[in-house]
């Protein structure tokens, strides 16, 4: 699935080289999986992409969990001719934190994602075509359930780490929660224990420039004209939240696309409007608009204290692995409040927790750049979880 | 214009009454209001409202600007029937900051609008259609001209205060530096000297919203159906942008519309989505999806430094007016820091300014709602200012 000789072109020397996506399947009728909703569905195909190898005791393994649009492709090059690697190779490689010469690094795109796992653009067995609003709402739990099965395959009984950030940290915390016994630590990053009343509003207004777009078609849209103009302005929407407003104002500020127009009109001109048609445009070719609906309302329904009484703290009472904590200062889409909330209710049932709240100027978007803190608290944290559990 | 005499069943005692509207038009052909744009745009009608007596010296008048989506009806009802009355009743009326038992409250629709002054819904005399997209792009500034013409025609020579808040607060900064010598005083409340990046993103995203509606037809919808989902999303965007996270969560939480849902779908369903739909619908009653793209637009390119080699301590050099800034310390969309940013430039001017930064998790619609503190700070500054301006 790696080769980490093969480094060719283009590629930088700390990179984990070439890779490849695998595909497990799983859940062939009769054996359909389960969902929260009540509903059943299968099969169910997981891409997912590994690197570095699983040691003889089968205990350095660790489980990325990705965000509202990542996918399986974390790290490394598929192929030279790539411009970027995997959407984590900052952090994921040789000498990195999730060092790839000392850990086995696995990551799954969801259920309910559009890079390889099985989502509404997936094919429904019943009609033989795109699932589209057929497909059963799926959780956050469900999406863990999922990858359950993956790890199981890869022949890992206890995974060393489960680490993702924003919508990554929530699968990570369901993972301690649904399978105590299967999880040694987490690295829940600008994460929360479920998502605010503004972040709800933010993902439904997303979803209505979607649903508003008269290419979406109620969800059936494979065979005719995607909604891209709806899910190209949702992903503007969301990239508004992810940066900082001091962020853009020092990256933006009020610049003009040309120079100072003396007459204006509705065409884009400052840089900042520029800067997110581009990034709109550059998402609809990457990704599915059902899949942002049902990955955005998996994120809305998402509350740890649900099962609980509405009782965060018992919903960490029988948790055995040991937590990272880190949000980002200038994060408004997960504040730093909703972290020192998981991290208070983890200490009062006594578990092990460190936290950081790192001061950065880049909003939610931080733990996808180079961030030499995160960096730092992550290596330092696997390393330490790695030696307790390789002496136990 | 107004009657105060007559407050009738559903009307509350220190309301301003029935009141109706009034219609000034000016710059008929061949007179022209020029635009900053460089083009001419007339006739020019402007709807507008006035509550309380001009007195003999004619000192006492004082001009209401309003936000986005006001309109000239800032106090008092037009109907018996009327559930709601004016914008800004809280704040205008017998007794209240703005007293109209001692003041002269002027409030008039922006042109660009769509309640009653020319805008974009307005019929071109040169087509006898509707504008749309041919009405010409308009700036505060403009506004501010067009308002000038109202007051001259009611006869005032100088203003005793320019009040608003958020664009309301650009129009009454500008009013200083283009005409200091009409204006008295001013109260900039949740305002700025030009917009952030953010700021201009997201409004941005909500014109994005409207031209996405394949109703808006390049703004040619006037005698087809309307771009209500554009518009109605446009506005849903902007709503969670006045309200802040804090008050979000206290009002509507995570909290479902019925009882908690044991299958949920893509159908609203938290009553913070509920409460944001029913804003979009109740807007698109009475706004223009066209005058939304020119006064955000306006809004954008509104930049006090602009004039002044960029730089807004120049900017005030030649106002004589005196200033209440007024900030609210939730308010994201128009951060204090952009207050503070005016008062520094006014002080190092030697202007008089009173500062104050109201602590409020009522986020950039603090001003609209009932608050002491404003009330205090508003009444007090403009008696003393009339006070100073009587005794001269």
């Amino acid at each position: 699935m790696m080769t980490t000789e093969n480094i060719g072109p283009g590629l930088i020397e700390d990179s984990v080289g070439l890779v490849e996506p695998g595909y497990y399947t799983f859940a062939e009728p009769p054996g359909d999986l389960p969902l929260r909703c009540g509903k059943k569905i299968g099969p169910v195909t997981i891409a997912f992409e590994t690197y570095g190898s699983l040691n003889e005791k089968k205990n350095n393994a660790v489980l990325i969990t990705h965000a509202l649009s990542g996918t399986a492709h974390a790290a490394g090059y598929h192929s030279i001719h790539d411009r970027y690697p995997g959407w984590w190779d900052l952090y994921i490689g040789p000498g990195k934190p999730f060092d790839t010469n000392r850990y086995f690094i696995i990551c799954s795109n969801v259920i309910g994602g559009c890079n390889g796992s099985t989502g509404p653009s997936s094919k429904n067995p019943v009609t033989g075509r795109p699932y589209g609003l057929d497909f059963p709402m799926i959780t956050i739990e469900d999406m863990v359930r999922a990858q359950w099965h993956l790890i199981k395959h890869l022949g890992i009984e206890k995974l060393l780490a489960v680490a993702g950030g924003s919508m990554g940290g929530m699968q990570a915390l369901k993972w301690t929660i649904i399978y105590p016994d299967m999880v040694n630590s987490v690295v829940a990053i600008a994460t929360s224990a479920s998502l605010s009343a503004q972040g709800i509003a933010l993902n439904e207004v997303g979803r209505q420039a979607i649903m508003n777009d008269p290419n979406w078609s109620g969800g059936d849209y494979y065979t005719s004209k995607p909604p891209d103009a709806g899910l190209s302005l949702a992903r503007m929407i969301g990239h508004i939240t992810y940066l900082s407003d001091k962020h853009m104002h020092e990256k933006f500020g009020r610049q003009f696309m040309d120079s100072d127009p003396s007459e204006y009109d509705f065409k884009t001109s400052f840089m900042v409007e520029t800067y997110l048609h581009q990034q709109g445009i550059k998402f609809v070719d990457r990704f599915d608009a059902n899949s942002y609906l049902y990955i955005t309302r998996a994120i809305d329904f998402f509350d740890l204290k649900k099962d609980f009484n509405g009782n965060l703290i018992n919903a960490f009472e029988n948790v055995s692995a040991n937590f990272l904590v880190i949000s980002f200062t200038s994060d408004w889409l997960y504040p730093s409040s909703q972290s020192r909330e998981i991290v208070h209710a983890l200490r009062v049932n006594e578990k092990n927790v460190i936290y950081t709240d790192i001061e950065t100027d880049r909003g939610h978007d931080a733990f996808l750049i180079e961030n030499p803190a995160l960096k730092k608290n992550i290596t330092n944290f696997l390393m330490r979880e790695f030696e307790k559990i390789s002496s136990q």
